[in-house]
């Protein structure tokens, strides 16, 4: 592998560590807990791993002799900054404990388990990805370990590796699928532990216990620079508005924490469309008012930041997608039939009143994306749509009748933008190197501590890393049940934009500010080696969520 | 203006000089030099600043006494990293010939010259933006220099204003402006001098004396950062290809340049491409095969870096383009009658064979935004052709045929990405500041030393900036006679890659190997902070050009 020279000089760094973990480790337990809701389904489906204690790791002056143990990694999911930390951080772990014990790889992600695909993680091996971004060491997947014959097939390669326990690197459903398989562990006495890291960069794995998930810091920092790089393009040229579609089907953290980096003329929130009630026009129309009022003052040049969730937060947009998806699923055959060129009018025709004047109000290619690529279910696909391409459309359509009416006056021109890929592998920030690093190290201690169905948890982290308190939280205690395809499932809550916390209300205050002045904010590249306000900076969503 | 951490402490970087410009200064002349070709001609254009002797600065033991001057500084087209440190070395510059000397921006572009629009730069404005990307402080247009009209509208400011000189920072174009601004002026013996400044990220503007075009450096350091964590991705994920395109309309160096850094599986190069007379056919079969190959080894993933100028380029889709223009110019009124869905069958039916057959192996919105969106000479709108869904698309259907064939016999999934407004406003790396500022600096002295019609050269920048060689260049040396809108007329060589040069060759010789391997680097975001070979290589396009 040629490596860049950053790469090279970035091997080098040493993560920090908590202090606790630093040198003889001692858990300290809390009282038994409960989970979030639902305390009686939730327990009942758990009986082996509910109300389990919360584990707090403090530093002892007893060195322990730990035997020998072997332990299974798992990448799940969608790749995140910071990952081979986090397997880097396990190995250190586990070798400090016996030098002697051995991490294993499963290859491509949960499937690498059930198909017994794997590979020894070896110094040499480890040593290659310290620091680096992606998840290319092992491999991700998305296979879902749900089901007993799974859990069986994945126990025979356990057994032949002499594997102790099983750590599951992923998001929500992720941690919530390693919770079932500990429990199913401990109801089976296989005495196999698993134990689950919190990974998402769109920031929705966290609560109470979790402060924030890895890569989320990463990845909102790249997302930032060329945002920012944009929006100093922006206010050189003077003649556009960009708008730029970021990661978050399902939260709008990204968005939010750009925003606050980067001050752009609007951002979207999923969260608070959805609280409003807001219809898609709604959405047009503020945007169009911040356009309208810059122009005023001789700005015809902007920038928006939109979730890519947004058109499902929408409720309106919500309720159309469902009738055109029960439509289109019991229609299928006569539509099929129709050309090509009448079927936005057939559409229309058979929708009822409301979502057809909503459809009618859609742009054309959007339109057409509603109807025909639809998902081997028959299903609107929803991610497919351009929401930042529609947006720019329909503000333009807008802008466009306010000038007949002589309401705007201005000019618009626009440009649009997706960013995902760019930030999802990124090298991790030094703030997700510790992190991940720490995360790693304790789960290691946890697996010492002969744990199960527990989740590495390393909180205070806008403290220095010194003071960083390292444990684990039982999975059970994040716990709900939720309706999925139809069924009642324990789930993981996801942790969305809270309207009332912090990070929602410090944008609320300004953007009526930003909306009109032009306020950007140039946050430039990761830095590794400067002075550590640049360098070691938590993200401003978590500063704000730990301010007293 | 609120700074982020890295602007702040990025403000207090003081860019490097090259020695002979940090003391007292001498003027060194050589021979009186020619034009690249056409010196008749050029001559006759420019008889008062052509053969001018080729300027080097030297360190003098003599302090010279200057007056304080006025200088006024004009930013012309688009956006690239470190103008604003040309302007700062400008500033230091003028004011240490003599502190009383004022520096005047005209504001967004050349029209704020010929529209009096202007402000006076100070050192406080100076100090907001030095080693910041963008061309915010004074903005940046497209206004071309080029009647006698805007000439002597210019004149009445700059009289106003009692300035001696006018720097011009700008591409080709505006540096061949520039020389006739300056040839005008001296005609008229308005004792005006016009200095030139080279810049452009796509790199074009670049010969035997100007090494580089500044903005180069740092735009393809940022596209290479963005590009590598696509990589890392697609090689975590390892199920999609990944066409990126990237900016450079009239010439490939962004592309190449970042080729060499990142090492992707596939780059096109225009300029092969013309030279090569391929067909779009042919770039698509040579993507294919690629694909192909790689999926032979059950590797369904890739990329795919792709110059903006990709179609242009390609002799049989110029034709195809010019006889579309052609004969929408002189069919509009009927073309405008015929159906939307009927117009493909349309154009087919009425195209010679040859482009007939092109223009229907075209994607259908392809084919659509060939006839559809013209600009207001009603000339085809190239440049919003999304070349990278166009190849994206066809390579999709290339292989889609060997699959039946029995050809290929991977999967094939792809995403599209377009990198332009992400590096043009990026901050300077620390090549480009300090290259920048001494482009800058060196201009002051040419002012001083009363020269007009040059443009501000540094050399040997390879070399640590100590013995980086300072001077000026006269514009007409690099200027031959082109055709341009049917009239022949003087302008600076364009410099398109040199298929023969140490670049392409380094790229060729390695090519095949990263068509069918996985040898991605990963280069990371430019650093400010950290060690020299991290911070301060210059590009390799730069590099291979200077090596022996």
């Amino acid at each position: 592998m040629t490596k860049s020279a950053l790469q090279i000089a970035r091997a080098a760094y040493q993560p920090k560590l908590p202090k606790a973990l630093r040198g003889a480790v001692k858990a300290s337990e809390g009282e038994p807990t409960q989970s979030v809701a639902d305390q009686h389904a939730i327990k009942e489906l758990f009986p082996n791993t509910y109300g389990m204690p919360i584990v707090k790791f403090v530093e002892s002056d007893q060195k322990v002799e730990y035997p020998a143990i072997n332990v299974g990694v798992i990448l799940s999911g969608g790749q995140a900054p910071g990952g081979h930390n986090v397997i880097s951080g396990i190995f250190d772990g586990v070798k400090k404990l016996n030098p002697d014990s051995k991490l294993y790889g499963f290859i491509l992600g949960p499937g690498g388990l059930v198909d017994h695909n794997y590979m020894e993680l070896t110094a040499d091996i480890i040593d290659e990805y310290r620091n680096t971004g992606g998840f290319d060491m092992i491999g991700s997947g998305r296979t879902k370990l749900e089901t007993t014959d799974q859990f069986e097939k994945g126990l025979k390669i356990i057994r032949e590796l002499g594997i102790k326990a099983i750590v599951i690197i992923g998001g929500d459903d992720s941690n919530t699928n390693a919770c079932v398989l500990a429990e199913y562990y401990a109801a089976k006495k296989y005495g196999v532990q698993v134990i689950g890291c919190p990974k998402t960069i769109d920031g929705d794995l966290k609560n109470e216990m979790i402060e924030t998930s890895f890569g989320f810091d990463t990845a909102c920092k790249v997302y930032s620079e060329v945002i920012g790089n944009i929006q100093r393009d922006c206010n050189s040229a003077r003649k556009y508005w960009h708008f730029i579609k970021l990661m978050g089907r399902s939260a709008s953290h990204i968005a939010l924490e750009c925003a606050l980096q980067v001050q752009p003329n609007v951002c979207i929130v999923s969260e608070e469309v959805e609280a409003k009630n807001m219809s898609l026009d709604d959405v047009v129309t503020y945007v169009a008012n911040s356009v309208a009022a810059r122009a005023a003052q001789g700005k015809n040049f902007g920038t928006v930041l939109i979730p890519e969730g947004l058109i499902e937060f929408i409720p309106a947009m919500k309720a159309l997608i469902s009738e055109l998806n029960d439509f289109l699923a019991s229609n299928a055959e006569e539509f099929s039939h129709i050309k090509k060129s009448h079927q936005r009018d057939y559409i229309i025709s058979k929708l009822s009143k409301v979502n057809a004047e909503i459809y009618a109000s859609l742009p054309e290619g959007v339109a057409r994306q509603l109807t025909l690529d639809r998902d081997p279910h028959g299903n609107v696909q929803v991610s497919l749509i351009e929401t930042e391409k529609l947006l720019a459309e329909m503000v333009g359509n807008k802008l466009a009748e306010w000038k007949e009416q002589g309401k705007f006056v201005g000019k618009f021109a626009s440009q649009v933008h997706f960013f995902g890929y760019e930030g999802r592998c990124a090298a991790p920030s030094n703030y997700d190197a510790d992190y991940c690093y720490s995360l790693g190290y304790a789960a290691s201690a946890l697996i010492a501590n002969g744990k199960t169905g527990y989740m590495s948890s390393i909180r205070n982290t806008t403290a220095p890393a010194d003071q960083w308190i390292a444990g684990g939280v039982p999975i059970t205690m994040m716990m709900n049940m939720e309706k999925r395809h139809g069924e009642m499932k324990p789930v993981i809550q996801k942790a969305l934009v809270k309207l009332d916390g912090k990070p929602f209300q410090a944008f609320a205050a300004k953007r009526d500010e930003w909306a009109i002045n032009t306020d950007y904010v140039y946050p430039g590249p990761i830095q590794y080696f400067g002075p550590t306000e640049v360098c070691d900076q938590p993200t401003k969503t978590l500063q704000l969520e730990q301010s007293k």
